[in-house]
């Protein structure tokens, strides 16, 4: 048994808990909110974040910043709140131990991998990164799920690997750090994009395209920064991307199901109602596209439709229209392939 | 202006002859039964396989065999009908034509690719194949669609490029005729595999994972055959495989749902009432990785479950069970990459 402590007590971090528990773990779930985690204490469930879940008996859910004094230390807070969150549990981490990163972005002003904040935050301590097509709700009710754990060093990804896989919950190591986080990073401009095609009346086929061409462009972006180019067809690219374009819950997929129908870009973030991270995805893609000098036609024509009022009809039409292209030229003339 | 001719009047051979009008060209679509061709020049509708589009002026529907005297000649028939079309046509085929096959599949008997079966057969014609996520229905409604045209002559595949791109059809080159070819043909395993999952109760997060963990070792027996890795990520590959997995109109979906709740082979069979390709291709699929010592799990699962009266529930325990294993690291062993 190990001790194991999850930082953020969201609906991912609780089902990553609960999952953790029955692995036969010794689980802090610590929370910044006093009153939510005493009554999921008393509730044994997490009603606002995972409801219908049990919490077992051995997970205590707390405050206690003491608790992050763990074998493994499990980050599970919305990507832009991940610097301060580490400069937050940093005086309590148990040096030389793991922490495993699990939301999935690029830090907007540095264009930062996350795994990079926390090398820079956290030095003392091995950072791995968990990625994967994983719904918390399905996690939480014992769906067989797989997810891909990715560090610099093998041994750290094995270790994490050995703590958290279970018969419902298989963990694949990928020793490519950069690729995993920029497939889970990117996933949700493609989102969008599919959402806004829905919207527009477009069908399965339009759709498919724009996930296969967009896991393309993501893959050659990701290439150009140094991420292996067969992640991107594996869980942390394509799994992850099949579950958000076609989730009936992602909040991008349905901020561009609106987007297609003509609503403009502040109307519907005021509807969603939340952050939609696509939003934010696209504009920083975009810029490191621009800045890599690399051809990315989707994330550009996203780019267009949020940011410099393109009509979303004239979108598809540019993409359909452009020059006859060979499928593989671009990723087999920048990848590790030759 | 060139002329073109589309043997076999489904739905697929009639969504492409519309195209092909609207592209510009003179076409004829060839089938066999007369009264059904002389019903569709009447009403200038294929009634029976794509109801609801209007065959522009420029089609003629025929059973007229001396229309196959063509530029490019487009099969469209059943896979396991391919060696007996290519037998009919032939004496009618202009020499140096190129043919172009959109079936997908293996020959059961030889587990020939079948482009192979086509050059066996038409040894004076150029061969190109013809792939992608592309439902008939949508191809003639004029939704946004791509594909890939592979050959083993880049000129081949460019020239059908230049004759099939309109401005809602977007037709990639690709110089890997086997990659191609065998996305295609081994998709429908997993169309099977992800509905017996959805029959079962399971999630997306399962769904995901036998599409991302499918197309992995779909690429490792791909790549074994000769196919280049990437190809399985591109439109053939996982592209096709999202359509087919997703779509509520896949009967291979439909028969692995049905399986999944525990309906025996034989009555899903006679329930869904026609050829099943999945059936047939996983047997085919599990025959080769036998032979080439490829391991595909989630075939083998597939081939217990259908072939030896496995237990769904018990072949996705088994999955889940397996060694720990590397991402990445059986299709690195053997592809390309090194």
């Amino acid at each position: 048994m190990s001790k194991v402590a999850i930082y953020g007590a969201g609906s991912w971090g609780s089902a990553l808990a609960v999952l953790l528990t029955k692995a036969g773990h010794q689980v802090a779930l610590v929370g910044r909110q006093s009153a939510e985690m005493v009554r999921m204490d008393e509730l044994r469930e997490n009603v606002r974040y995972l409801p219908g879940v049990v919490l077992p008996s051995g997970l205590t859910p707390t405050t206690n910043l003491k608790e992050l004094d763990a074998d493994l230390v499990v980050l599970s807070v919305p990507s832009h709140c991940v610097r301060a969150a580490a400069r937050l549990v940093k005086p309590n981490l148990r040096p030389g131990g793991i922490v495993v990163n699990t939301s999935k972005g690029l830090e907007e002003t540095t264009h930062s991998r996350l795994s990079e904040v926390l090398k820079e935050e956290l030095s003392a301590q091995s950072i791995a990164v968990l990625s994967g097509p994983s719904h918390a709700e399905e996690v939480g009710r014992d769906m067989p799920t797989t997810v891909v754990v990715a560090s610099e060093a093998a041994g750290v990804a094995e270790r994490v690997q050995d703590l958290m896989m279970t018969p419902k919950f298989r963990v694949y190591t990928n020793p490519d750090m950069i690729g995993v986080e920029l497939g889970g990073a990117l996933k949700n401009v493609i989102a969008l994009c599919t959402g806004i095609a829905e919207g527009l009346g477009f069908g399965d086929n339009t759709k498919a395209a724009l996930m296969t061409r967009g896991l393309a462009e993501i893959a050659r972006l990701g290439v150009a920064l140094g991420g292996h180019p067969l992640t991107f067809a594996g869980l942390s690219g394509v799994g992850d991307l099949i579950v958000t374009c076609t989730s009936q819950h992602s909040r991008n997929r349905r901020a561009g199901v609106a987007l297609g129908r003509g609503k403009p870009l502040d109307t519907v973030l005021q509807e969603v109602g939340m952050v939609v991270e696509g939003v934010r995805n696209t504009r920083v893609a975009y810029q490191l596209s621009q800045e890599k000098g690399i051809p990315m036609p989707i994330t550009q024509q996203a780019y267009k439709v949020l940011f410099e009022g393109t009509d979303p009809k004239v979108a598809v039409t540019d993409l359909m229209m452009r020059g006859k292209r060979h499928e593989l030229e671009e990723v087999v003339e920048m990848s590790w392939l030759k």
